[in-house]
């Protein structure tokens, strides 16, 4: 993870309150000063979890200003305790720090199905509080971990007229049941520029969808998926009135962030030995883009072949037919190698290849030759260490 | 495998072509008497192989007498070469069993992207007819098997009034690679009940339904997936006008032999330690109950949870959700335990359910609570045999 900046005014706290073993980090909080903005999006799980709930209508009743993250355990399929349990330690939160308790947005992630302590949770609030620091990022980037084997964030920073900089950075917590619809992993970004809700929102939507959405690990779309951006408003650039240069300078950073730890995402996937970028060209729709690209993406058989490092590409072929769509001018490209064209296999050198594919990064290719939309797609190998980690997950 | 009994008037061979290592079986021959009739279902993956083209096109044109099947190479991703290779070998077929052209159809399995050795297959076919045998059935089941570890067949048998009886035997390969979608793995089944086409048609489509299309082991559709199903009309008992009760008696066996040979599959499944039946019922729709059931039955989540025999129903509870249906009502039982009920964890002593998920063969059965529809899916666990066996696939 690279070295994480404050935004000024956003202060953060972790702590061990018991949730997990003894003495891990599991509870976290992110204070935001009281002319802050911020957009979320939550996974569209219709099984979603109890925080989810209640942090979406929280959310959506008046300015947040405090949010808490929990590892460890999701609080989902938990019914109306596990709400009960949201809004009480929502409650305490509140108290503590001198809000409403709408003000308070929670967030979970970790087996699903149990009750959360709830008492460990509101005992340790005046304990973050008096831990609260704006330099606090790496601390809260660990302490919402799971299966994740390494924590992920990124700041960025921008300077404007040559003058005061805008800063932007984020955290984010995944590594399994990773494939984000409309919304995500636990990802929590911030940045001081001045923004109004409008805007902030459209950049939450825009930069998901060329993310978070863009990933998968195995498929899975958790029940606690939540992706926050805020904005603290406390730099004097303002958004609206940035030249269009700026403009296009800061959006673009934004989106580095929200690539970056999407990506990180991928990289911790659950088992993973193989970063694989999935490219589908020359598609009619976006839809038919996205849809092969997520075939190929999420097909086990695939996903072995590479972790095999074997040029198999017959399984590409076949997860790209699965879909329905026509593929009669396919292309097919493994690390930039031709090995399919048009119904039928391209001559290559297989060695080659297979040299190639001892990389960690590859890329998949597939021109569909049918129209001009196209889509990246971020997703791992299927090793057996997934499935170690996934079988031993409760033992 | 149970014992395969013989159908008056059909014969079979098998033999080692070369097409696989040395001396391993791996074509063969179903030769059909003239007053047959013969249903056939193909794979929908749009990038399917060349014998499905040419065999789809055949079955259209001109009633089919002779089937090859070879195994080791599936002839797909193959382009024109593929096609005129195996238009070839069904010409050469014709000739030595004095058909035309259109009566063979060619079906194929095992590895994509490779041109079959078309010349092992043309100079075998006198020997194949040499050995033709209506007790072949079993050389021929061995003969079809790729990643397979047993031979998959079957055979049922009705009396009629007390007199002469009707026979039904089926055969089937497929162990990875499956998902059916409308079509299978490769599967022939026969009787000698006489039936007129349109009947015939019916009985594969409904049966199809409600078996191979009821399977998964990996979520894949094969790009070679066939279903065939003969009559060779022998018997003097006509379909058509059969009694209620007769009639009703045969389509059930026939359903049964559907059933046991998608079910031999799933048994088979590559790597697979149990065998998974998904149940949901209460479903507004068939359409939304078969959508959660694949969503439960594809989950690699749970497949390794019950890999590890945990019963983690949180992975469940989140791969229904995912689907976006309603789950307000769900209520979830595992080896018919009640585990989750209507948005709550309902309490049980996991030991007891340990236990029973201990046994090879265990059930999710879900009720939504919304309707009427319901159905039955069969699938796997995954396991690190299944990454094996993926991963070495080629090598």
């Amino acid at each position: 993870m690279k070295n994480l900046l404050s935004i000024k005014g956003i202060k953060l706290a972790a702590c061990a309150s018991g949730i997990k073993q003894a003495n891990k980090q599991d509870l976290a909080i992110i204070e935001l000063p009281p002319e802050s903005h911020i957009s979320a999006a939550f996974t569209q799980n219709t099984a979603c979890a109890a925080p989810v709930e209640v942090a979406r209508s929280h959310h959506s009743n008046t300015p947040s200003r405090l949010l808490v993250i929990n590892s460890g355990n999701a609080n989902a399929g938990t019914g109306k305790q596990g709400t009960d349990d949201t809004i009480s330690y929502c409650k305490k939160a509140s108290e503590v720090f001198s809000l409403k308790t709408e003000q308070v947005l929670p967030f979970s992630t970790g087996v699903i199905g149990e009750l959360l302590p709830v008492e460990r949770i509101s005992d340790s609030f005046e304990q973050l509080k008096d831990n609260l620091h704006e330099d606090n990022w790496q601390n809260v980037a660990e302490a919402i971990m799971t299966t994740d084997t390494k924590p992920k964030g990124i700041s960025k920073e921008i300077t404007i007229n040559g003058g005061e900089s805008i800063t932007i950075t984020g955290i984010a917590k995944g590594a399994g049941m990773i494939q984000p619809n409309m919304a995500t992993m636990l990802a929590f970004i911030a940045t001081d520029i001045f923004i109004n809700q409008d805007d902030l929102d459209k950049l939450l939507k825009t930069n998901i969808n060329e993310s978070f959405n863009c990933i998968t690990v195995d498929g899975e779309t958790s029940t606690n998926d939540a992706c926050v951006l805020m904005s603290t408003s406390s730099s004097s650039h303002k958004f609206s009135v940035l030249n269009k240069q700026d403009k296009e300078n800061f959006c673009c950073l934004l989106r580095e962030v929200f690539i970056y730890l999407a990506k990180s995402i991928v990289r911790d996937g659950e088992g993973a030995t193989k970063f694989i970028t999935v490219e589908v060209q020359g598609a009619q729709s976006k839809e038919e883009a996205h849809t092969v690209a997520y075939s190929i993406a999420n097909s086990p058989l695939v996903k072995t072949a590479f972790f095999a490092q074997d040029p198999n590409w017959g399984r590409i072929l076949s997860a790209a037919g699965k879909t329905q769509y026509n593929m009669e001018s396919l292309k097919i490209y493994v690390c930039d190698i031709c090995v399919y064209d048009s119904l039928k296999p391209n001559t290559y050198n297989e060695n080659d290849l297979k040299e190639l594919m001892l990389k960690t990064d590859v890329i998949i290719r597939l021109d569909l030759g049918c129209g001009t939309n196209k889509v990246k797609i971020w997703t791992t190998d299927l090793s057996y260490d997934y499935i170690k980690i996934n079988a031993e997950y409760r033992s």
